[in-house]
């Protein structure tokens, strides 16, 4: 595995690497990896012939009163944990290399796609996500593009953005990794102390038995949402952010549960604002 | 010469006739071509192995009071001239084509290089332009992209856009072309009268007079300011909207005519709003 910083020497890199007959997977990461990120990195280096990752932890999409700052970093680690996935080139540019002096050009997925769910606690946010995926695309030119389903909304925005765009990359979306117990895989996870690490189960427990719920039948979005929002409040260190049920691919409010279905949620466990989703299909 | 209207067609046809050895130069128009936009042509055509050229009159560069549906068209005579010029693929799609329902990503270029000259008395123009020119990019993958020096400012907001967004495409700005008694080519002239023809020419015969002011020494911008506006009043159906010098590349305003010195005017010529620039580099 190669480790480059500059957008010229990655460009050259991918250059030498590709012709017409290979295909180039590309996952862009804020690294601190766990095992989300590295399921796609070896499904990026299984269905294609080049595996390249990024790690920039992108200040667009911080707002100043977030955690860009503490944000965890660990490039030695992350190299090594990338290597062994199966990343043939890892891109690692600095602050100045993306945001030069002068930096003025922003993309923007306009409408309920971005303004609800973490639109609304975070605005900005996926403005700043969008750039910053556009201009990696832009450089490293993948022919498929890996994200987790952990941050759904975050799918159906970049999705949203390529088709409008008229970007010819595929998408593959690689299922959430959770701990043995359930926890949902995030660099932010490191944050919580040993009692908040056992509050957050409730994310997840709460997802399974609101799936439970629509298993045996239940259609009514209110009362999966109600059970739901008393089911987390029941842990003493959250405060819900939000609990939507919503179409998948839009995130268009849905009456009924039917067809492409998420059910995706924001807690904070102390200070530690997680998230957590579940997608079903249901006829 | 071939003509195509849908994204995946135009797709096709640049992967059959490209390979790592040739280049695509690309000219994006809105049609109705003139002197200049064939001069683009030649000169894409001249640089690389295919040529291809685009017509769309694009709506969201627009505002609801101008000119989108009395824009000149004729597809039959463009398509002969185009030919002619040595375009190998002509793009010609269909407003739905670029903006089907659900269309709602923008790219916008901040700061004064949009907001601004035209970007003042035409709020929303450059991001609508910004947003077709990425969406013709991202279908066509161009090597080169030739724009005409006609259109100073938008050369300026499209080279910034390729930089932040990281696009690895050269443009071509090729000289405004006039006719034989100095009116820049535009296709709005169509719209003028008999006497509004003449008035006019006060566009160029300012700029030329200000040119000679400079090269006889004069470095002061108020007073080359001045007496363009001074002249151009003269002419009795001439409504100035600016007349600006910056410097070339970022559009900021300058205190002496010294570097990359950009004339920029526009003036309504009754009801036509017209442009004119004149580029220079002074020691």
């Amino acid at each position: 595995m190669k480790i480059v910083t500059k957008i010229w020497e990655i460009r050259q890199e991918i250059q030498k690497a590709t012709n017409k007959n290979n295909t180039v997977g590309f996952v862009p990461t804020m690294g601190y990896l766990h095992e989300g990120h590295l399921s796609l990195m070896r499904a990026a280096k299984a269905q294609n012939e080049i595996a390249v990752a990024s790690i920039f932890v992108n200040p667009t999409q911080f707002a100043p009163n977030e955690d860009l700052e503490k944000y965890p970093r660990d490039l030695e680690r992350d190299a090594s944990l990338a290597q062994k996935a199966g990343v043939d080139l890892l891109f690692v540019p600095a602050v100045e290399e993306i945001y030069p002096n002068g930096f003025n050009t922003y993309i923007e997925v306009c409408g309920d796609i971005t303004s609800k769910l973490c639109g609304k606690s975070r605005p900005g946010h996926f403005k700043g996500v969008t750039t910053v995926v556009s201009k990696l695309f832009n450089i490293v030119l993948p022919d498929k593009a890996y994200f987790g389903q952990k941050d759904a909304q975050q799918v159906a925005v970049i999705e949203q953005m390529l088709r409008d765009l008229n970007y010819d990359i595929e998408t593959v979306v690689c299922p959430i990794v959770r701990e043995s117990d359930g926890l949902a895989l995030s660099s932010r996870n490191v944050y919580l102390s040993e009692q908040e690490r056992k509050d957050a189960l409730i994310l997840s427990q709460s997802l399974l038995e609101a799936e439970k719920m629509i298993q045996s039948g239940n259609q009514y979005v209110h009362q999966i949402k109600d059970f739901i929002w008393e089911n987390i409040r029941s842990a003493k260190s959250a405060t819900i952010d939000y609990i939507e049920i919503v179409n998948t691919k839009t995130l268009e409010d849905i009456d009924t549960i039917k067809g492409d279905v998420l059910i995706a949620i924001a807690v904070k466990i102390g200070k530690t604002r997680l998230i957590d989703n579940l997608k079903m299909e249901v006829l």
